[in-house]
């Protein structure tokens, strides 16, 4: 485990200063006093108010005028006063540049760690192909002076028009290219306010804060120019999710035709109230915000906490719009915010997971094979600091105990003992329980070996039997009544203990107990831009084929926490499938050791509700073990504080898909994973479809071959569906049980009389999309 | 141009034999007579029939019967009889292996040249758990023995469950992996033909022979067996085109689990009746299918004709199904509906353009770049034999010299005359519309100039004059009246015309016409596994970014014939832009230059519906050119026929996706493309995203903020679909109209008062999936 830096919890708070400000600041110079300008005088004030950035614009109204009278003459202008314009824009054309006036920053040290800016009434998007294209060259010849003046960060303005928004990706994914030394961030608010309100004006966030723009040059028949950006050429706007995701899905076509490059980042823009729920929040969470734009109007609402850590512009702070407290008290008010925030608060406090995972959000980590390889000191050591799982072990050794019949003599076998603390727990159970027994203590890694036996010598003397070797190999003296194992990976099984296990059962009286007796594995569809990038990012071939152990930060769980209306779907986190211990009815040959592995192999069909549009990078995966009656060990996210709080040994598995899937609004995921062995090696491969529901009047009618009611009728195949019915012995749970699927039939249709159907609308697979985790060694 | 080998118009027959054929065989040999066995007698009794090929199966009923006993016990066994199955099952999973009564072939004489039916009642997607492993485990076991007898070709028996289809899939991907030299094809009906009998028995090709199969292998409590298959777990079977797509959807989904594994091909079962319309079948075209299955049954209906060339297997010939003809007239019908198919009379026929592309049918070719390159002599002569083109050419001159007036002097300049074709056309219109004109000959590769400077001195005399140089760069010694140039590629502009042309028209006297006057490129989305393959194996790393100029044949265009009733998708092929020589209005410099390229970029943004699912694998591009009044020449390919038939000089474009993407039926695609200009290159990037419409009402009503009635609209912003609001002066368009935009606002909303709105569900990008075109140089 490598640590990252460790990091404070304060964000880095900028201003945004507007040109009034730079005027202002000018009037304030007497005349050129040696090297002061009116630039380094905002900065240096900005600094002076405990502002750690300075965010301004580049370029002045004199640059917006030129190009306007050069690029957007009005149709009545004379045909002279066309030509003119249209030969000093050909002129402009082949040499971008500007003049003296037309920016606000020209030295190096005006400029130094200065956000910048770039034109807002630049409409990389625009319905016209003229205006488009000299927006192009305007932006580049913006980019080419801020990268003259060694600036590094600059902020695009919103793209405004859901129908051209591919040309503005199109363009930022050729600056990315030409500008390989700038960090290009895209100004975006979370939602599009005007949604809700139709006919007033348009905000000044997602609108041109020039006036409607007129094209003229000379555009050929083709090119019809389209000349004044409303409102009726975006997307229907309409009461549902789909204009709630309007600006999360132009971030997305952007995200994607950039292909996730890690310069392009998201500057998120506070300005509309917020919404009032979390579901159109949390998707934000999955990618990459750099800055969050934050004017002195939000404050009106409460913050509601943002994602990671990314800079804070406060903008409009000097404007008076709240009387008490002065400018200061805006980051003043951040800064309190951060303080209270619970995950803040958790962070600092020893002994909670926030605590203890410090530094490890959202990286990858190979999960352990502890049957291949024998660990080191140090890793036993970094788990035996769990200080919930090894109770949960003893409270479940120590019932029991009681539960065995006091007058018969115990046998205890700890299978893969490690350095030792389950013994340890072990006496503490016996201890408490005021029970004798003979304790086994089996391991493989000679290493530990070593341990084992010193501990023997100091503390528990031969009270314990200690037995080197592999438990799939190895025999004891004498058969158990309960053995105890802590062989649990992220996903349950996936450090292969059912494997070892198997193998470990021939130490067991027949009436014998495992402890854990059972465990599950959980999977939910995640987001997460960052993680996808760290995967495909990894050096080895199998980037995007393996799962990974990442205590998440920055991800979404794409599945709504409720089960979906018409009982296909389960919850938000679903099961896959159990492992119990002892086998009932098993198969075994002579040694008492299985003929083949087939037992082990698993599969599971999940059925996802997928409420709000997202990209599917991957599956999270958690498992829940019973340890004895209602003990148990839990990450599940739903169950893991009722089960096992605070503990800290395992973060959940990453799945990842080579190809992200898009995921519209109220779609259908179906997932399906394996868990398959041979005689020599298990692995994982898993695989997703998406679907959606469409009334069956729409659309192929002309392909009617015969007609034939809606007759469909659902039934549980899937193996996962069927164990899902038994409730967890470990919780009551509270989250929507998973629905009776015969609702479906009546409650699939919708209102109006229109019937529906289910139709697939993507997939990702093994090769396209899917994946297969690493061969682990038998 | 590379020729792929000639190919014959004859599909290659097979028969398919049964069990009984095979024992009927044993019964006839007495004995054994030497090494005749019954497998090679029938073998010989079908070539002599005519038959190129076997088809049989390669196991016995033995071999179902032990399998059975073994994995199959019914539920009422005994728990001995149980516990001995299990132990037989588990005995057989560790070294599986057959008996020789349960194959029906042994020796490698046998074996020769026989394609192989795998056992049909393996469920390699049963919903059990425990039948699907099994499986698996018996169709390695069938492979390993196929390839054991060097049989290179094994037919597998239809997925039967959409609800485990991704289970098969996986199967049949870890096959291709580890059989390395066996090709495995799919056998499949056209469409699921259960959608129309819901309550019949179902067909044997869907349903496996043997009766419902029950599963009791000690399942852990995980792996509920769900016992029976039945029609109840498959997807809601309804009346629209989702059915119809249902088979097509399992091998979609198969064939993306494997990548498209060049292994992996398609038996189409043509059992069911065929569907009365073309829509369902048209989607085979784009697949890789290898043999068709033809049981006499099907003799029924008429054949439709079947995509490019597999083999066909003739089924159940012997069983007297029709009382007239006997077993041979089947083949003897099949030829002849091959021989009066019109592609294949076409083919026969010389001047056609089947007969012209025969070997070039989905073979890739890098665009010509004739201003880059010079043309070898060979290629001149190649496009020199098109009749229909210099036709054209020659009729647009003559009618453009009769519209002069007489009195005036004429003079013509031919704009990169290559070998001078134009030029002696030229002559002929002269001679024809009894004019005299000074002719100039313009060419910019060294070697054909030397071809002009011979057919000068032989044919032409000082008729004409020659001038050597890059027609951007030299001056003629006369302004000319008329300029005839053929720089056109596959997508009008892509051979650098608009660029050319710029600078030849310094040539023309201001009232002067060009020859083209102007040309539209013209693109539709385009399915083709064939090409998708091919471009992704070009050994280049620009495989999927650049364009390819290909004859097409298994290819499907997936937009539909007809405009979307609510109005706002176009017809199935749409035009992207136009160039208009010469421009009216440019801005020149004082050679009569223009300063930038800005004016030859263009853009279109498209809109498509799509009736049927289908996957995206790239875009068809054509253009359509006006040389003088109603004379052009096109490859549209709803016009090509009225404006130039037979003309041979182009096959279309094809601009690949990187990775493909699914389309499901009644969606709507938005296609992006750009022609992006600089000073010194030209090159196309395109992008594409899909949408559908559902009801506003389904879904994310838990995230509602403020009600707002459905008010949205759309108006027309796109420069290309103004462009097309002018008909073609080609033809007179017989495609539906593009529909007024307007109309969307009151067509748009369903029936039964539910409001729908436009959900986005896929993108392909420059990146994921979109392509950019190399760089043309200038």
């Amino acid at each position: 485990m490598d640590y990252q830096e460790s990091w404070d919890h304060c964000a880095t708070l900028s201003t945004s200063l507007t040109l009034s400000d730079i005027s202002k600041a000018c009037r304030g110079l007497s005349d050129f006093q040696g090297d002061e300008t009116a630039v380094l005088k905002v900065i240096g004030d900005s600094k002076q108010k405990g502002y750690k950035r300075v965010c301004m614009p580049l370029t002045t109204e004199k640059w917006k005028e030129r190009w306007s009278k050069m690029c957007l003459l009005p149709n009545e202008s004379s045909d002279e006063d066309k030509e003119s314009a249209s030969k000093a824009a050909e002129a402009w054309r082949l040499n971008p540049a500007f003049q003296r006036d037309e920016v606000t920053i020209t030295r190096l040290d005006e400029a130094e760690g200065i956000i910048v800016m770039v034109s807002e009434w630049l409409e990389l998007d625009a319905a016209d192909d003229w205006v488009r294209h000299d927006a192009e060259i305007a932006l580049k010849q913006e980019l080419a002076y801020a990268s003259y003046l060694n600036i590094h960060t600059v902020i695009l303005p919103s793209p405004r028009n859901r129908d051209h928004v591919a040309s503005y990706a199109r363009i930022v994914n050729s600056c990315l290219t030409k500008f390989p030394y700038i960090y290009i961030s895209i100004r975006l608010p979370i939602y599009n306010p005007s949604v809700f309100q139709p006919s007033s004006p348009s905000s000044p966030v997602l609108r041109p804060t020039s006036p409607p723009m007129h094209a003229s040059l000379g555009s050929s028949s083709s090119i019809a120019p389209s000349l004044v950006i409303s409102e009726s050429e975006q997307l229907p706007a309409s009461n549902s999710g789909v204009s709630l995701n309007a600006t999360w899905e132009m971030w997305d076509l952007i995200r994607t035709m950039c292909d996730y490059n890690m310069k392009l980042t998201l500057t998120l823009d506070l300005s509309p109230a917020l919404p009032t729920t979390l579901g159109v929040l949390s998707k934000w969470a999955a990618e990459s915000v750099r800055h969050i734009f934050l004017p002195a109007s939000t404050f009106i609402a409460n913050v509601k906490g943002y994602p990671h850590r990314p800079m804070i512009i406060l903008a409009e702070v000097g404007e008076g719009r709240h009387t008490r407290g002065g400018e200061n008290a805006y980051s003043q008010y951040v800064r309190h915010l951060e303080k209270t925030s619970p995950a803040v608060q958790a962070a600092k406090k020893a002994g909670t997971v926030e605590n203890f995972a410090q530094g490890y959000q959202d990286y990858l980590q190979a999960p352990l094979q502890p049957l291949m390889d024998n660990l080191p000191s140090i890793t036993y050591q970094t788990f035996e600091q769990d200080p919930i799982k090894y109770m949960q072990y003893e409270e479940a050794m120590f019932r029991a105990f009681l539960d065995h019949p006091v007058d018969e003599k115990l046998v205890v076998c700890v299978a893969g003992a490690g350095r030792g603390p389950l013994v340890a727990r072990c006496f503490k159970a016996l201890e408490r329980s005021n029970r004798e027994a003979t304790v086994i203590a089996v391991e493989k890694n000679p290493n530990a070996f070593v341990t084992l036996q010193e501990r023997q010598i100091k503390e528990w003397g031969n009270k314990v039997q200690l037995i080197f070797g592999d438990m799939r190999l190895i025999d004891v003296p004498e058969k158990a009544d309960i053995l105890v194992s802590e062989l649990l990976g992220s996903f349950g099984d996936n450090e292969l203990s059912p494997e070892c296990l198997d193998g470990a059962m021939r130490f067991l009286k027949p009436t014998g107990i495992s402890i854990p007796s059972s465990y599950t594995a959980h999977l939910a569809p995640l987001s997460s831009s960052k993680l996808y990038n760290e995967a495909r990012s990894t050096k080895t071939e199998k980037g995007l084929e393996t799962p990974y152990v990442v205590m998440f930060q920055a991800v979404n769980i794409l599945s709504g926490t409720k089960a979906s209306a018409d009982g296909r779907c389960g919850p938000q986190v679903q099961e896959c499938w159990e492992f119990e211990h002892p086998r009932r009815d098993a198969v075994l040959d002579s040694q008492g050791l299985p003929f083949t592995n087939s037992h082990n192999a698993r599969s599971a069909k999940l059925r996802f509700y997928i409420p709000h549009a997202g990209i599917l990078h991957g599956l999270a995966g958690y498992f829940e073990a019973v340890l004895y009656g209602n003990i148990g060990i839990s990450i599940h996210p739903h169950r893991k504080d009722q089960v096992s709080k605070d503990m800290l040994s395992w973060f959940p598995l990453f799945f990842p898909f080579r190809e992200p899937l898009y995921l519209p609004s109220s779609s259908e995921l179906q997932v399906s994973i394996w868990r398959i062995t041979n005689d020599r090696r298990v692995w994982y491969e898993w695989h997703a479809e998406s679907f959606i529901s469409v009334p069956n009047s729409a659309g192929t009618s002309e392909e009617l071959l015969m007609g034939q009611p809606f007759s469909g009728s659902f039934s549980a195949s899937s193996s996962s569906f069927s164990s899902m019915g038994a409730p967890s012995p470990l919780v009551d749970s509270k989250e929507p049980a998973f629905l009776d699927m015969t609702r479906m039939n009546t409650n699939y249709a919708g209102s109006g009389g229109v019937e529906y159907e289910t139709v697939k609308i993507g997939h990702t697979s093994l090769h396209n999309a899917g994946g297969r985790s690493s061969w682990i060694g038998l």
